[in-house]
């Protein structure tokens, strides 16, 4: 259960080999894989073009206008980390700026999704560190009140566990729960495996209509062509 | 009359001719040079910058979470066409992905404008396959009810008949009513060729209140000037 | 106090060394350098990434729809001003394009932050004339109703006085008042020296958690580690 | 088409026993009537609950910011007229009060319908003067540029022509085309008729599974109980 | 973990003297009594003012545009619960009407949560079947693909477990764990105890600076008081 | 000039008739007769319908997430006082409760204006305390960082100094400044004295394009009447 001034320390992460695989699709085939499920909301957006990562979920618990438990976050980070912000209610501040990526960096962490606002943007493009985030403000926070570190949280309308694989791209974030990370992986390989096939066939002007055979069950569902 | 379940064959696009024409101007020049009508909402946005594409619609009109008439509406496209899909209500799912775009350029489409999401937008920049929408979401969506393809329909507040002339870039997406389109084109050529001009004179330093003559204007309104 | 149809043609501006000196700086850094007042809400975003100006503001107040006062305002601007334009009431259209922007950088001005919609932004980004907006829209204005030129206006919710130092980049845009640009350069100076070295820390794997010794702190506020 | 600067003197106002017969029934069956069509968008509220009227659409479009066509929309109501004022492009000011409301309802009118402010909120509940609006704004407009009054409007994602019936309750605004009038009013009906009988299955405790024969289609959907 | 299809039988409901506890005191003291966690956002609203329920969860997953599983819910309801509904991603259609409200009141729910749309509110009102809802729409639903029952939920940003006690008022939502029903009433009944002195003595002119002891931390947080 | 961690005890209130006076016009009559300057954004709701209040403004700056000023507030208030709360940053939290109304009211304010959330709005509209706000929620705050007291703040949109005098009614808020009240008092008399005539020949049937002499600047403009 979601407390308060609490900091996990031990976590189950996801398997590497298995979210190592995740980020090698994109978060529409992860996210079609889950089942359409583990989908944060379209307001997730990268602050720069292009990015694609996977990582495992360090989770943080936010006030509104304070980032302090960001820097207890730092602490727990492990390579191949993703560090996920959630709060405890809307806040659009920027939460987040190049020292803290520099450190988060330096403890391992592959980016940062925040349910907030995050700041130097222009910096942490050049550093190439990834974030994803509801808006970008230069608006400061303070350090004054108690969240928490790995526990579970709802980030983005997506329920996060400390320790779920992450995927992130230009389409936004999936959250994939650890114990599902392989299994997704699997789905995901079937999914793409088949989708080259599918694309070369479109391509050469064969229609959706016809390949996925939706004809019939169109008309039978009333469709009319009326010329 | 708009009705669900119907795909009309036969519609009469705009004059190719015209919607080249509108496709040299922006946006902002077709939308007043049709007496500053016909634009959609500012919250239609390109994936990537830098597109100008104009087209002859083919509409589509879908259900929140439900993509299936995307593939009727493939086997609709000529070439010149670009996609306008709207909505019954508002929806942010992913509609539209990089296999649709494949057969829809396959088909002709030179774009496609939706008043939802859309999905694997790193691909679709690759492609080079513009897309304006109001979000970007991994959110897959299911097959199960009729729309309807080449009926009028609003689209991102704007009127949008199957045909007629769509001009999108940077700043937007505008509609410019099939049987307007040459005479639209032509006001259009006129306010560009009349621009160079006064780019050069605003260039030189001369101020637009001389230049529009609005010094007496402004002071028949009341304008004080106070030291 | 602020009142309609009115130009005021002598305003105190900002020291220019000073507005200089905190172009050097970042919005972030002058925003904190500022005690965290001053900024601009995160809806205003620039229109092109990558861009940092500082100047001094030229204010103009505006009617939803009608970009009249614009013309009026290129009149005062100055070398090195920012014009900052204002609505009385919340609009999105497009008060601002190109031939404006060619006429406002004949004037000197160095960029607009407008609270409102902006348009032509191929061509603004050609030719790197940076817009901080709410929005793009293509829509048109009229000239019809008095607004005011170098009258105190708020916008997107800060507080601007003509004269003002206006620090903008991707980040956002933030306001220094006249009167506190030079020790507001001089704190973002002293702040900025400080940074280097935490930055080295921290890359090199330190904790913010040591390095500004939060640990105690935390503990106090009854942090608990579990394992 | 829709243009600027003109009105329509003669429109064709769908019939009126059959728009009398829609008010019988709420938005939400007259839009099932229509096949899920016609409904605008749900941030049209009502500025007091409890209203339900329906009426002949007079059109009005305005420019953001200024209410000089609602005085000409004035002089176009007949008795039985619902006013429906659209913008070209979005705005929140207040162009309607208890004046305007005096003179629309001595002219016959039996509501408004604006997809932008209403002002006077207090003294229009007084009067019983039913209006459905995005916002509620005290800010003024002014009267200096020309829209056109019984044009076709997009109002709030809805397509509405001269003459159209509008219904509108606490659940909305639903536009039925003029023609369609007659046929929506009779599927209406039947609706209804058969609600009564289902109302009374369900409140003696029968589940919509059984009462709607719905437990085999979702079985062959595959839904899965679990104890 | 959350999967689609599926519908779970057999809950653990909160402990029924707790929710009834709970539901003594509004949702801001047992959000205050929860450690200020497990609120909903403040998008969602009551239909109609003055309603105060509490009851235990039974969870709906809805896909955007489909009340299918609504139905099924309806099966799943006992004396006391209130029904959760979720969706899969946001949509602002009237999922629910007053013919479910019907069933669902016969079967004996309390009330609905639906982070989406709801219509017939005039009836519902009438009715007194409360429903805190993010809008009002009379947008109609189809009902072709599964969603599930009874499985962990995020509505509207908060966690929702089958069987959680939920509280619901005119400030909003809360959602307490089952397992920390008894604690939260307890703590929330301690808290209230002891608000009718403070409110006493504030009633008498006694200062919350006083009461609270405030003006030591303030003056050492730096607090300044200028004549 | 605005600065944090301060509370300025002597303001200058406006004349306390004039505030009176003020109080007997609605906030749109105020917001004409003050030349359509000082309205706050149409988001700041009353919590109920049918209050209507003048007085004169204690201002506070708010954190995110923090109410510790509002106590500091209470302190500073005189009969007949309305508090004005700003955030320095967008925040959706209740700073405000049915404790501190009971506080602010023992000590003479008329009420509350908060560009952020309030809670026990049940309670406050049993007290009749009326709170114009952005968003009702139940989210407790915080009490650790300082804001001010008496300076000015950009609250909604609009710059409020100590001392204005605030007018609200179901319409919104407006801001009239100190200086201006007495004579903006009189603007609005004179406004509403007009306003009789003019009901009573709209009521009649005379159309506001007669009354106001609009039919030639109409057709000056180029209006035109189509059959």
């Amino acid at each position: 259960m979601t407390e308060l001034g609490v900091v996990r320390r031990k976590i189950r992460r996801a398997d590497r080999a298995a979210v190592e695989a995740l980020g090698r699709y994109g978060v529409a085939t992860v996210h079609e894989a889950m089942g359409r499920l583990g989908l944060m909301k379209p307001t997730m957006r990268p602050i720069y073009p292009g990015a694609l990562v996977s990582g495992t979920a360090v989770t943080v618990l936010l006030h509104p206008g304070d980032n302090w438990m960001m820097h207890v976050a730092a602490g727990e980070i492990e390579r191949g980390d993703i560090v996920v912000a959630a709060l405890i209610a809307d806040c659009t501040d920027g939460f987040f700026g190049d020292l803290l990526a520099t450190s988060f960096r330096a403890r391992g962490a592959k980016g940062l999704v925040i349910d907030a606002g995050v700041r130097d943007v222009r910096t942490l493009t050049e550093m190439g560190f990834p974030v994803w985030s509801k808006c970008v403000s230069a608006k400061g926070t303070v350090k004054a009140t108690l969240g928490s570190v790995n526990v579970p949280v709802v980030c983005a309308g997506a329920l996060v566990n400390p320790g779920d694989a992450i995927v992130a791209d230009d389409d936004g974030v999936v959250v994939v729960p650890a114990a599902a990370a392989q299994k997704t992986a699997e789905a995901a390989a079937a999914r793409e495996a088949n989708e080259g096939d599918k694309r070369a066939k479109l391509a050469s002007g064969v229609l959706g209509l016809d390949m996925y055979k939706m004809r019939e069950p169109l008309a039978k569902a009333g469709l009319k062509y009326i010329d």
